[in-house]
Order: structure tokens, then C-alpha cells, then sequence
């Protein structure tokens, strides 16, 4: 059943980071996961799909016991973006909703960010960043008159990283802690 | 912080369990690691702590992404109990608000089941069932004007569980899923 689909994907996940896996293969086969779940939009509890007026919203919907994974729902109402930022960690993104533009930066000799890509997210399709193959990006909600929501998965709980925020001129850099939209999780197991 | 201390002991459980242990070391650690997250009763959200007026209610806190543990606050408004009930897995029980009594049973020649034991469970103290240790019992809120709350400990994901609930004088069984009293647990990664 859809109320599943998650928690299929939860226990296929820990399963296949519980071999110890590297990151090249981290970011090629959970991609293949992820892709199986973003494949429908029939699983995503209202309550995590909410946008709010002014933010964009991270809501948490699983971590691991041993903090080796996380779960969230980004949501994005129509105008929202995120800042430049890293994520200091394995990142996977699959689009669940609505379309998504992200924008990619390499660091140049003078401290500043520059684009090194721009790229289209839509639903079923996925993506990856991680500190090895590029970590600092930003993302848009590329629809001006709707919601758009990915499904992003990480290495570490992503809410309490200590990462940064870039000015993209400057190169400027700011500490970050992102938290979480929500108190509660989905119950997988009902 | 005391918002942690379920975390902490969801990993201390999870990290034991790894260790493959049988289940006299899991009925007799168990409870030691359960008894330390019971010595104290700040910690649990208000919304996992609310009586229903009518049923005793069983919120999930967390379960194991390879359904090896399931952890449920247990919320009986005065007069409430459980019916005679079995639970087909180990189960760790630690009283954490109010007063409890329990009433073990055991199965009769005749079919019947006979009260092998009454308990009183008050905060910080801890109790187990198990299929080898007796599986059988009743849980009733022993106060007639306040709520009791324990913190249970299962083996499996018991809200899926199918079990049994019996008729002590006749031995009949009825089938029995429990579920859970809500669609969310608490977001213990914030
Ligand atoms: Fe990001
Ligand atoms: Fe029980
Ligand atoms: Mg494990």
C-alpha cells in the first residue's frame, strides 16, 4: 500500500548502508532507491507537505537510531528559494512535486562563488551533492503560482549539522543549523 | 537535555540489540537501560501523554527501521485497563506517572486462566513479559482520579503484531491488532 512506500524505502536504505557501502556507490545506488520512491506521489502525509507564506519548510521524516541517515520533506511555496549553502555530508534529492531549480558553485581563487550549473528537477527524477563531487548549491522553486517538494535523504541527522550559508559575491560564509519544521515524524508503523 | 533522553535511549537499546543478545540478557539489560530512561519523567512530549475519556491509549514513540523494537507510551485515564492479552514477543515495561497494577495469568488444563500474580508498577521501576517467561496478563490504571503512563519495550512492531485477547474463565481468544492512537511520533532529531 502507499502508506508503505516509505517505510519500504527506510528499511531498503538502512539495509544497503548497513554494507558499509562508499560514497561513489552511496550516491549511485541510493539514487536508484530514491528514484523508486519519488516514482509515485501517493505517500506523503498532508502534514509534511505543507507550505508556509514565508519559508520554505524541512520537514524530518525518519532518522536513523545511530545517526547514519535522514529523511526530509522540502517544501517550497511559489517565489521560495534557499540561500547558498553546503550540506557537509551525502545528499540525495529526488523530486516528489511541482519543479525545482538548482543552481551549482565552485569557490574561485578569490573567495567568491561562482555558477557552475543550473539544472531542472521534476518529479521522479533525482540528483545527488555531496562534499566529493560538489556540495554547495542553491534551490529554487522554479513554479511562480504552486508548491514544489523534493524528497532529500542524507548522511548524518541533517536538522543539527553545523554547516554554512555563502554570499555569493563575497564568498562570505555563515553558520547555519537548518532544525525542522515539525516536532513530529509520520508514523511508518501504524 | 531532558528532550534527549529518549534518543539516547533508543540508541543505547539499538546499539545492545546489534550485539544479537538472547532474551534473558534482553529481559534482564533491557530493563537496566529502561529503568534510566524512566528515572525521570520530563521528557515525554503532552502530546504522547493524553488519556482518551473512554479507551487507554498506546502512542508509538519509535520503531526499529528492520522491526527488531517498537517503544509506546501507554496512557490509562482512571479505571482504564487492558483486557487479558498476550503479546508474543519479549516486552519491557517501566512505569513512569501515576500507579499501575498488573495481573499475570496461566493457562489451566481445563483451558481457563488462572491469576498467577498481581504487581503494582509505580515511576522508575521496571517489569517484563515474555512467550518463556509468562506472556499472559492485564494492565489496569490502579488510581481512580488521575492518569498512569509506563513506557513499553517490544521486540517487534507491536501495534502489527496479531495477538490474542482471552476470556479468563472460558480460556475463548479473540484476535487482536492493537495499532497505534496516532498517525505521528515524536521528532526526537530536532
Ligand atoms: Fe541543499
Ligand atoms: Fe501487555
Ligand atoms: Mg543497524
Amino acid at each position: 500500500m502507499s502508506a508503505n512506500k516509505l517505510l519500504n524505502f527506510v528499511e531498503a536504505i538502512t539495509r544497503f548502508l548497513e554494507t558499509d557501502p562508499n560514497e561513489e556507490l552511496i550516491l549511485s545506488h541510493g539514487q536508484t532507491l530514491l528514484a523508486e520512491l519519488v516514482a509515485s506521489d501517493d505517500w506523503l502525509p498532508d502534514q509534511f507537505a505543507r507550505p508556509h507564506p514565508q519559508y520554505y519548510q524541512q520537514y524530518l521524516l525518519y532518522a536513523d537510531p545511530l545517526d547514519r541517515l535522514s529523511i526530509v520533506s522540502f517544501v517550497w511555496g511559489p517565489g521560495q528559494k534557499t540561500p547558498v549553502h553546503d550540506h557537509l555530508t551525502w545528499g540525495l534529492v529526488g523530486g516528489l512535486r511541482g519543479r525545482e531549480r538548482e543552481m551549482t558553485y565552485a569557490k574561485q581563487a578569490d573567495g567568491s562563488y561562482r555558477v557552475t550549473g543550473s539544472g531542472i528537477l521534476l518529479p521522479g527524477q533525482t540528483t545527488a551533492v555531496s562534499p566529493g563531487i560538489g556540495d554547495v548549491h542553491s534551490v529554487a522553486n522554479d513554479l511562480p503560482d504552486q508548491s514544489s517538494i523534493s524528497i532529500h535523504v542524507y548522511g548524518r541527522n541533517i536538522g543539527r549539522v553545523h554547516r554554512h550559508v555563502f554570499d555569493e559575491a563575497t564568498g562570505a560564509e555563515k553558520p547555519f543549523v537548518s532544525g525542522y519544521a515539525s516536532d513530529v515524524v509520520p508514523n511508518l508503523w501504524s
